[in-house]
């Protein structure tokens, strides 16, 4: 307690990391909330986009009111969470959408924290010209011009989206394991004034 | 109510695409079956197959008898659909299989609708040759002549399936989360007769 | 009973292949055990490497103490196994490390035999510089020199993943999946002694 530690680190693989502590049981650490993201880009770097967001989608397994998360329920079998999340909260990026500009390139660093669940990220009124998952490329440009329309991140997986937005409007982001939508796994880009109607 | 709406847009993208409607709740509509499959194809088109086939997942939660489906049910934390299901019906391909020429090329589009379950999408006694799922591409002829077994679909991925049947008989296709295969996610392709032994 | 079966035939494609028996229900043979993996390299040959090791999770659906598996607990549709294992038991190299030399290159062949659960494969402290999933292939080399932390298999679906241990220590691997880590998806790479410290 009240110690501090440094790790130091070469970069050696380009990605999308997680990071948490693995003090035991690490199942109730990082359903706590104890993990981040770490991006590492090409050396030579990634091309510029307009607008880049980083997002951590999570599960809580709420325990009493201001207590801990109920690890027996975090360690269920069949994992049953409370809220499914972005960063952190819920819905918080319904409150305060993602600003960007019409037509402006966004790429997003998405990480799938767990504990336990799958991520089916999704950009409802989009397409993902570019996905990066687990060092895979989908590139803009490819022959045939695929797209993609969500990237699965199992737990401790983690990948980069890009897209654009073709109007002004409220572009919904989710987990399209749509039971999880309800749950607080649901956010909002905003391009432009929000509104395709003026 | 009665009054009807026209979309029209630029497909820039190929790939196996889900729409739905987004009125809210959207799990209550995507679980009722308010969705369907875009498919498009590259400006040059597919490579030429013997059989093409339209395959859309989904899970059904049911409500009381002749009602509509049940909204919590969908909505559990940890999903439990009574039925999982190609083409909205269980088991419908198993009474009417799909049928093609032995040794005939055979490509299948393949969308997870979900709401909110994983496919493994399996054809039992082929090795697919080709995958394209959400515009990642594993082609005939690559270099060390990797195959598939299984494409795995989170909700919303869609995907492109290829092979061809060695023998006349009867393969079934199913999601591989074998809990599901008894609860309607079973089909078959009949080769030939159905028969190897004849 | 008492018959012997032999299946003759030509490996057309590279993969890390499941087989089962297809005996109704199947769910229940999978479930006991009764599946295998097969290991199809390309003509000509894997780079080789210093360790090689082959890995199936599967789950495990307590029957009675000494009965066979429990059908109707595989069969439920949110599963919810008693054990997620490697090789068939549950911590079975956490009491027996698999040994490599330190700074040695290490190949895992893993299928994910299901029945019913995905895989998020993950050695703790190491990052893959390969990944062959289901024929899909991430190079050591690539440009950006992009590498992955964790590789998703859903049921019946396999892959390969190869990495190198930095210094002496225990490189725990798991499913990251963290609620089945408690169930049995746990083992250990031991490099070196397994102490980085001495």
């Amino acid at each position: 307690v009240g110690e501090e530690k440094i790790y130091e680190w070469t970069a050696d693989y380009a990605g999308v990391w997680m990071y948490h502590c693995g003090t035991s049981p690490a199942l109730h650490h990082i359903a706590n909330g104890m993990y981040g993201m770490v991006i590492v880009e090409p050396a030579e770097g990634l091309p510029p986009v307009d607008n880049e967001f980083a997002l951590v989608q999570s599960e809580w397994y709420l325990g009493p009111q201001g207590d801990i998360t109920d690890l027996a329920k975090a360690a269920a079998a069949a994992p049953a969470p409370d809220f499914v999340v972005f960063n952190g909260v819920a819905n918080q990026y319904v409150d305060a959408p993602l600003a960007v500009g019409t037509g402006e390139s966004v790429r997003m660093f998405v990480l799938n924290a767990g504990p336990s669940v799958d991520s089916s990220f999704h950009v409802v009124g989009t397409i993902f010209d570019t996905v990066i998952k687990e060092g895979v490329v989908l590139r803009k440009g490819n022959p045939g011009s695929w797209g993609a329309q969500a990237m699965d991140l199992s737990p401790a997986q983690g990948g980069i989206v890009e897209f654009t937005t073709a109007e002004d409007g409220l572009y919904p982001f989710v987990t399209h394991a749509f039971n999880f939508v309800g749950r607080g796994a649901l956010g909002l880009v905003q391009a432009g004034d929000g509104d395709p109607l003026n």
